[in-house]
């Protein structure tokens, strides 16, 4: 370390400066010994542009300012982008990068729809683009997928990246509370934004499983291109069937290579709600946790937990990243660059492979269940298991499938749901993590 | 893809060709394509040195050599190492890293005990050296380590990191059987070696805990710091007792950063087997499943899980590490170097602070607790819980104590050991995994 005096520092350019951001300004001061040692050099912060320079007093003053893009143009090596979105970000993310300055950044809806654009940039002038912290907080999981997994083949990735929903649906399970009323009682907490939408309606998720299969399917893979169904559907029905079966419900970004019967290769990414088995290990997910699956054909399947949200742990991804493009630069090297060279095509979800969950109340009477099955078989729909409850006039019926088209699963329930002898559709959900 | 043609390929020597060095060529001929396209240039597997060449009638012939030094000495890039043991191999690795040769390697014995002078070879001549697979297979685990984490600072790691012993503690569990008819057990199904010396002391555990706290704790720590237990001292008692707690016995790596009472900061490494509660993900983890947690102070509580051996699974570790290894040779860069700047003095396993669990057969009669409860107070040491239970003429006693100095922990139990009350020292543990 004794020669570092000489080597020239790091300059970098925070651009937003709330809990994240705080927490990265505090980890680059307390640590600014450690992380000297680590570069090679004195990671410099040169500047953090804020909305309102004047509400932050915390910060260093002389350090702040309103003028991002001036802060950009600037003698600055790395910007580190907080404040999420896409415009301005986009365009002053480029601009950074056609300049020949790294990023790192934590937006997800911006890779999630730019992200070939960012590479390019980045491509074109060897600067680095890092982005750990945009999936799944805290736990190294991009860096894995772009880099120990590279010599590998990733068949699927699956996990809990979304803690609000997470919590929602962790909260309903314990309490039996119905959706709407855990959704006011998560955002009074604290554990919901006042505008819930992006969680609720899994876009959050939808991002992050576009940026997952980008990385893991060599493809891009846009938000569009991702499946998407939010957690306003589950009903308090739906997580009393799953615990009558030993499930509970998760929501799960789900990426998967699809090979069809012909050996043509594509890709599949969803979001929805799930029944899993209570004694599978993301079950046991709660709260703010994250927890991703990963299979691959030679290193079988891993699992990566941890804290997904929150400004200490999403900072700790933020200055992995910067140690490593600060490396880079001094060093002279370049981290992985944009990995697209498969560019399979998107299998839309209707002939994804899915099973269904399928609660009925029905009559109670003879040959209910041969109308209802031959409803699946019209469809070739396979029926896993079947169990029946007689309850007063009505009778509870309960299917779960085998593996089969989304669509065919589709429109065998809404055929059902027309059936004299169906009463009532409770419940409908997919399943995974069974045999 | 297109220009790949001209770029000159990365020369590949690959040493040892066992299970893993199998599924290495394997890959490195299935996934040509993928890995060009990664790496940036065709990566090409120049020779193969095994000990016997004419055994091995599946590989190509043509790269096959019995004189490992002559192939590393040739035109070649970077060297594959998957002999195992410290020599010849340390001395043909150092020769390759001296000559500007990136190694990737899997051999945590040499690690454990050489890798300081690997990475200074390294460092001198600017090649990397990589060993993801040396550390639970499959997992990527080091990277994180070393590169993911990289502004965070870590206070702990803790997992299963040996296959057999976590399969026979898991079998002895299960079956309720002794340890020697366990291992036999074992050994007759393939789960434990002919010699199974190196896993069941704990010298495997060992060597995976030093490289574990020397990538944490930026310190370099050896084979010969680690505190070692086996399991060959688990018996049939310490299980059944562990069960009526609601625990299980896991052997398990550890490795903290310890601050004493004046501030000063040093790191522990031990292996020993270690009652966790059932309810511990730990406890789930069984068979050749590795798990490892980390906890660092901004990312919080992180874990890890996969396939900790095997040939594909370590092969997948070995060729993420050859990618980026070649993928820095055809961008002109370097990974990152050893960091041992802190250079943390290692604590003795007598200062560290450990629990106890402890089972007495005790007389039954009054007293007995207040003559055992002083034997701990003598000590200094604080009980958590106690739990009694008449038994004909004797009594049981369990007790568990608070954090306290391993030494005077193991001091307390012998001088309980002499106490005329105490008939049987039936089971003594340390605790791990519980408030």
């Amino acid at each position: 370390m004794s020669d570092q005096g000489r080597v020239p520092p790091i300059k970098v350019a925070l651009l937003g400066c709330g809990t994240v951001g705080g927490e990265v300004v505090r980890l680059l001061t307390e640590q600014a010994d450690e992380l000297a040692a680590r570069v090679g050099a004195p990671i410099e912060l040169a500047g953090i542009a804020v909305r309102r320079p004047d509400k932050h007093p915390e910060l260093p003053q002389e350090l702040l300012t309103a003028d991002a893009a001036e802060l950009i143009d600037s003698d600055i090596d790395v910007v580190v982008e907080l404040i999420g979105g896409i415009e301005p970000v986009r365009s002053w993310l480029l601009s950074a990068l056609q300049k020949g300055k790294s990023v790192v950044t934590a937006n997800k809806a911006l890779l999630a729809e730019y992200s070939g654009e960012l590479a390019e940039a980045a491509d074109a002038s060897g600067a680095d683009l890092y982005f750990e912290a945009a999936v799944a907080g805290a736990i190294p999981l991009l860096r894995p997928l772009r880099e120990s997994m590279a010599g590998d083949r990733i068949t699927r990735v699956m996990g809990i990246v979304n803690g609000t929903t997470n919590y929602i649906l962790s909260a309903m399970d314990s309490t039996g509370a119905g959706y709407a009323e855990t959704l006011d009682e998560a955002s009074r907490l604290g554990y919901a934004e006042a505008d819930p939408t992006a969680d609720v309606d899994g876009y959050d998720a939808a991002s992050k499983a576009a940026i997952l299969a980008s990385l893991a399917f060599h493809t891009r893979v846009t938000a569009a291109d991702v499946y998407r169904e939010g957690i306003g559907g589950v009903s308090a029905s739906d997580i009393v069937a799953a615990r009558v079966l030993g499930r509970t419900v998760k929501l799960l970004s789900i990426c998967e290579r699809v090979i069809d019967e012909n050996g043509a290769e594509s890709v599949s990414a969803r979001v929805h709600p799930v029944m899993i088995p209570r004694s599978h290990q993301l079950a046991g997910v709660n709260g703010a946790f994250n927890a991703v699956y990963v299979e691959a054909d030679a290193a079988g399947e891993l699992m990566f937990y941890g804290q997904g949200a929150g400004g200490a742990p999403t900072a700790s991804a933020v200055l992995g990243d910067l140690v490593a493009v600060a490396r880079n630069r001094v060093v002279g090297g370049r981290g992985p660059r944009e990995s697209a060279h498969a560019a399979l095509p998107v299998s839309p979800m209707g002939r994804t492979l899915t099973r269904y969950h399928v609660s009925l109340d029905v009559a109670d009477r003879a040959g209910v269940l041969a109308q209802v099955a031959q409803a699946f078989a019209a469809h070739d729909v396979s029926i896993a298991a079947v169990r029946q409850r007689d309850r007063h006039s009505t009778a509870s019926l309960v299917i779960v499938t085998h593996l089969a088209p989304d669509a065919a699963l589709r429109a065998t329930v809404e055929e059902i749901g027309r059936l004299d002898v169906v009463r009532e559709v409770v419940s409908v959900m997919r399943v995974e993590g069974e045999d």
